[in-house]
């Protein structure tokens, strides 16, 4: 357990639909992040490029257009475009969990990177089920995404936007003793800023744990790159309701709702020395005899192809 | 499913350490509430007779008095003191769910009691595990503590303070399909509130369904109820933070943190339908392939006499 | 195996968004059938109250009002509404497979109902996995879903509409030894009939077995009735491609795409012999050796309550 | 993922029995489709040296003298006759897939050749079952024939005839990603026709891929040179149903039914992104929790002779 | 739970094999005790009509004749015998505890009669398992054997000498609520009395309640009764280590050492309950998910007559 | 069953708060009793760093400053810390028991650490269940905490301090053959002594085995690096009542009450012979007819994660 760490949460907008432009500032974030001390930065979710508001906004026979530009401007990882996120942390000597969409085969995820300072990803969590709208646009995580990271600046988890609503893919991450929690959201949907204030407060009693919570913000650029014939002028640009909490569910900074921002904050580790004193939701809290959570972990696959010794 | 369903949330103070008392109290806010037309009251933590708070601000060596007092004003079940509140429930033809210090053998237990309209207990839940201080007052509930009640004004279930602070005793409760949660608080703990909003609110956007959180309050005289040499000084009356909730974490009545006041609100449980259109964590939310939860239900005895046929 | 069975398929509009007009409707073709001679007779996809064509042709955060339609028309099961169902069957002495809309706890399945002419539903399947904006209205089946039906009429197997998208799924349920597929669909979708027509036909030749095709036909009631305003008018009534085949892929009867109609055929079972002796594809034609298919069956609940022996 | 690729789909007819004869004919097409634009050429079944119509319409106790024809005109991997195949390829600069009946040892195989437009094979695979009368004149192939081949033209894989009426051995080349799918069928059997269509409509639909398809052609000629004394009199000359289709299961050239022809089409890439966002059938369309296909990979020997360390 | 009960542990030597006299002698106590103010007098093991020292004395060759002079001056239940003992206490108005040797059939016991103010036996319990060389004298007790008996002035339960040595025999009966332990012991056995201090002590701990202790004492007289030419002259006549233990295990009255004497003590069950709050072995202090006890209650019976619905 | 073990009980104080010089202290120790010929040494509960006195003598409100220094320094298993442990154990070559406070997590537990002269760990087993104040320190152990370590030098159990008032936990220990108990009690709580005697005297009576009972010290030292003021100051240093006792609750060394000192005995197996002959009480003298004891063992997780084959 370190004794205090540095993190950051970077409140950004993405270039919407454009993976590169959107790359070169989020390499740009981790760099500024960097100079100012901060050990671990977090991104909004699916910030490269974009979240797919269209989804939620327009009719689903005519999103055919937009889900074919993000296809194309997703992140497969590895890829030279996630290479170059590795690159920034390198550089800069941090670390970065950046909310990207990724695509393996026809398939695009809303997935969580988890990248160190040496340039390595260590982790990549996808979304284990998208909201609504968005079972339109992403698959579905598995086991394997309910993994913890440990590291030296303590044991990092992460989950995304309404996953947080569910107390089972919670507690499986917080029972491995997570320390630093990352929630990522998207920025500019109605309604959400009480859900977002409520769950990550609430996430971070229950866990006992420090909670980084980083939304994007929605510009009226990005509104306007997703053009179509102004179909989605009833989206409102603004959004923003990022913050860093402490065990008790207190905020450490923020919560920033005015426009693109980097919150900072030093966590002292002690703080949850104090709370699983009181309340170890994993530890003398629990009632294994009661209630008893079981994951099945691992990536699951529909083809296995096995090779014999001889193949 | 019923359509709408009026409920009440009874904000007030013990009468402390004194049982008879404080179940006459209790009976006049039953039979206001039933005059006002709810259908459901639902009181604080430990109402009957009160929380014990010398647990926490005196030292352990020295709770001996101030716990005999309260062992001998709790409440066995059934018996004349349940019996009371049981008729002023058939008087007012509600249905009440009453926090109370609950004795059985040499323990205390920190329980719920569910009252029906008819008179008759129809549940009774222990707090599954005491926190901190309490653990020197209370024991510990078992995995009958987990069950949801039917009725016909809605699923019924509750969870005592911190017990919200676990992820898996909500989910257990929740799954089974809670529509009506009742959510009981001490009064007066300082910087609790913060925590009982953030948890209340997640709580009926996790479940998406209603909560009813009700607190008592700490007055003077009950400060001076427990006495003991003005031992109890840095003791601060006030508190209170009761509310109604929706199912998105909206609040439907208070919070109420000024004093003695009942809360009244309807329920529309159409609301219910939505939120569960869109993010059922039971159903089409969740991901059963991935985590299950197992809970033991039942009582658990550590002495059971078995009498054969012939006994 | 028998020798000749006459099924029939019901092309028929459903009463929209009204459950219990709906299975009127159902019921008097269920007697009609019998008294055709039916002995097996099959409904569109999700007839019982109709096809969400809303989450298809309206923007995600305008579908509200109307998911609360569907939901309170949806059919529990058991429940009075599906046990209507059961009593025509058993007064037309008919079997019949039934589309529904499921209601369990807060999530809607696009079901399959299987009833016999003793009144009994002896198969319930859940469509395994949604199809793109399907995937905001219905949750999704498992294990259990994927079950064969043995009866004295043959066996018998369902999918419903994109399920015949994904071999595996046909597969697990074909390598089981059906003889009698029932393929449910939609009525009115653009562009679906070619899909319709080619789905079918491989359906029938790959599993070497009959297939009765059977979709909805969309009218300008049901329209109306989803109303909002003129929302949907971008809808064309119309629809229909009911067709009965044999075990090469040859039309028996329809494809009907003239609207409401009840087709009939003849099934000489002995057809299936002629094409298993040439191609079987889970028999001498399947190489275990090479390609294995493991199917996880089994219903799986988020929550599971165990009660011990002394409970 | 290439944007556009222009494809080719030779309908011929063989030189029967004749190797080299019907090699120098393909050479030709392979050419011609070169100079036209084509980046990759599909052959039918077995065209070299033909399909063995005898094994299917003569009485089996007569066919050794046909058997004999064949074996002495098939393809050994590699032999001059197949270097002669990658030297057109490398000539046109073009893909090729050819149907072959391939020696090896003492056994025939009904195999397709994958050569690129460097001039080397890069894959080879066996139908890994034939159909009935064939399995007088063919082996089987096995796990190492379900590979799909990475070529910067696309993902390339390939079936033979009736192993499309098996869905595992379908779904254990799809799932690994296939763009574009080669399907061989033989020419001029009586009723096939049908089932081609729904065969590759199905199969584009499936696997959200384009299918080329492509038969040969029956020629008195080649009747005659099967000649025996007439004995095939029944067999008429025509067939022919090649075609070229897009990932909704839509025709982009032919079908083709009226003798030699080379089909072209340019494939646009982007239309199975957009399928791929509907339904992809390996991806977020898949239920690996509920159904998992294992393909036992690679070559598989009769014979091993495995040496020790001094071996 | 009564206030405070006066209790009395009566240590005395019996009128060695002499039921009448020996009873007579008891009887007087029990006045003698009333007159005191005792709610409830204990006697030692055995005392009507003494402890059978032969056993462990003499070689079992040698003990026939002792042996049937105890079986005469043994005490059936009911008799006239044992309504003198009754008689006693209805005319003292005091609760009784009476070690006698008890006959039933050919078999001896060693009991505990428990008999009211009332003049009614409302206990009998047998030693569950005599000791070494007891065993030639005495008969097993059975699942009966561990009641706990609900009265007015508490719970009462007993155990004989070594039956405290086992610890399932012990809970079985405190987990029930014991709040007045009678301890039996015989008197004069040598090296006794060391484990008479301990048991004692650490069983009003174990059980948070209180214990009379109780042994008789060793006359020459007794010893002289049980003559037979002198062989049990290694005997040292006194013993007697009676006394009255609060619930930590703390002397009230005693231990007494010097011969017959009655103790009183005055028990506060306040005393009980600040134990409990401490460490209620069989409340909040028990592990039922970890150890359970399970007694196999109810007499049992070598023959059993059923009879019919005619019998 | 060996012949003769020299065992040793070390009575002595920690270096409060400091887990680094108590450890220092505790191997210094180990080594000395090793050349003294011991083969087992046993140490206080919680010896490394100290008993939580504040816990029971401060309001709860104010202890977290001493609960935060306790959590770190606590130990975790195994650690650099415990390494040392064992390294002195495999130098000396001696057996030893040591009290800890163990930190798994969030969570503190009070256990015994068995360490054997090779150095390895082969049992920890964590107290049961707390009492009263230390609940706000410690979790609870489970059912793998009732384990019997068997060693060349007899079967060796253990329990710690308050757990010996239940009657379960100590049979599920002793009637797995236990030969030699280690019972561990802090040192310097007020009244204690008493129970400490009766509690060790009757269990080794009632287990028929050997004790090693050892309690710590309090020295004025621990009582000033608790500081805080002067809080604690109504704590009195002293403590100590170590002891070594045969079957019988003899005394073989101590009790030992006059502050540090190192106990020795040779304990005689033959002794344990003699009692098991009269008494054996989960043998002959047991009534498995009538009492069971069930114990549910094995270590219970809140959270399991389970990984498939192919994960």
């Amino acid at each position: 357990m370190p004794a205090t760490v540095r993190v950051a949460a970077a409140q950004i907008a993405p270039v919407m639909l454009d993976r590169d432009a959107t790359i070169d500032k989020v390499c740009d974030v981790i760099r500024e992040a960097g100079r100012a001390g901060a050990e671990l930065v977090a991104f909004p979710e699916s910030i490269v490029p974009g979240y797919p508001y269209w989804a939620m906004f327009l009719e689903p026979v005519s999103i055919n257009a937009l889900n074919r530009r993000l296809f194309h401007n997703a992140v497969a990882v590895p890829s030279p475009a996630s290479d170059r996120l590795c690159a920034a942390c390198r550089e800069a000597g941090v670390y970065s969990v950046v909310g990207i969409n990724e695509r393996e085969g026809g398939t695009l995820f809303n997935s969580q990177l988890f990248i160190g300072p040496n340039g390595e990803i260590f982790g990549r969590r996808r979304k284990l089920m998208p909201t609504s709208h968005e079972r339109m646009v992403w698959g579905r995580g598995d086991g394997a995404d309910l993994a913890l990271f440990e590291t030296p600046i303590g044991r990092l988890g992460g989950l995304i936007c309404y996953e947080h609503s569910n107390p089972l893919y919670r507690y499986a991450i917080q029972a491995q003793g997570e320390e630093i929690h990352v929630a990522c959201w998207p920025g500019g949907l109605p309604g959400i800023n009480g859900i977002i204030d409520a769950a990550t407060r609430h996430y971070a009693f229950e866990a006992q744990c420090f909670v980084i919570s980083v939304t994007a913000v929605l510009t009226e650029a990005a509104i306007a790159a997703m053009g179509e014939g102004g179909k989605l002028a009833t989206l409102q640009p603004g959004g923003g309701h990022s913050a860093i909490l402490g065990p008790r569910g207190d905020y450490l900074a923020g919560p920033e709702t005015g426009g693109e921002a980097i919150l900072y904050a030093d966590l002292d580790f002690n703080r949850i020395v104090d709370m699983k004193m009181v309340v170890d939701s994993a530890g003398h809290y629990a009632r294994p005899d009661v209630v008893e959570l079981v994951v099945h972990g691992g990536r699951r696959r529909p083809l296995t192809i096995e090779r014999g010794a001889r193949g």
